[in-house]
């Protein structure tokens, strides 16, 4: 039933310099969240962060468009599953409480971390609900807008040391 | 945000003869599961029963429909929180690992066991992504079918005792 499904993911591993606790400190915190969040200068606001698997999570992103006007990404969720400084799960198919709702894309996002002779292994796996969607990701720049994502959160977590 | 999201709920809330334990050992095993789950003469396949939070949860139902012809329903899933002899929710939203899918109804459902002076409180509170859904369920008669369901469940977990 699910042969293809990996087809549907979009994934980024990096071996990144700060350590998992740091990381997990830098991603456990909206307030340290909303620092590294989105690609600069978009900035983050934080609008529900309950860290525990069935608690909202939505982000709520604003900055210029290529075209100069002022553009917004509001992403409601929930999280999924939370095991300390190992892995967060969440989901734009549910927001707080696992309510279902009609995301304007649906995903579930996996982010691992690891521990490797030559730094933290971080791993971000975007599971869409179909390929039209997942390529419409990749289009939109994920491995940028992620890959991004993940400097300024290697970064700012080193900072917090 | 989510000031109008019961609109969006049906809710069945019932006192049963069985004791929680009992529920729960009807619930929890998919060869008990199956004989309880659909309104007969309805028959249910459990194709998975992965019973922790990211695990697969899949129903598939036959039976005749009021024209004669044989239906059928597959409800592939996923579990969400598992409190035993409390609480269990899953969705549609999701399948196994909780990856995203494309449901033709979009549901979590939540069932909660209690235990009352006059016997087991069982809540089946089913969440929709939309009223338009929530409206089809209803007029599909979810009352009847999940009045059913809980009627077959309460007297087969009384059978196990």
């Amino acid at each position: 039933m699910e042969t293809d499904s990996t087809a549907r993911d979009l994934e980024i591993v990096r071996t990144l310099k700060a350590p998992r606790r740091l990381l997990w400190k830098a991603w456990s915190d909206p307030d340290l969240l909303k620092e590294w969040w989105c690609p600069k200068p978009w900035k983050t606001d934080v609008k529900a962060f309950e860290f525990r698997p069935g608690g909202a999570f939505h982000t709520y992103m604003t900055g210029p468009l290529p075209n100069g006007e002022q553009g917004e990404s509001d992403n409601p969720g929930c999280f999924l599953d939370i095991l300390p400084e190992e892995r967060i799960v969440c989901t734009s198919m549910l927001t707080g409480g696992w309510r279902p709702t009609e995301p304007w894309i649906g995903i579930t996002s996996v982010f691992l971390l690891e521990d490797t002779p030559d730094g933290t292994r971080y791993t971000a796996r975007c599971m869409h609900r179909n390929g039209d969607e997942r390529t419409k990701h990749e289009e939109m720049g994920f491995y940028d807008g992620w890959g991004t994502m993940i400097d300024q959160m290697d970064a700012f977590a080193l900072s917090l040391s």
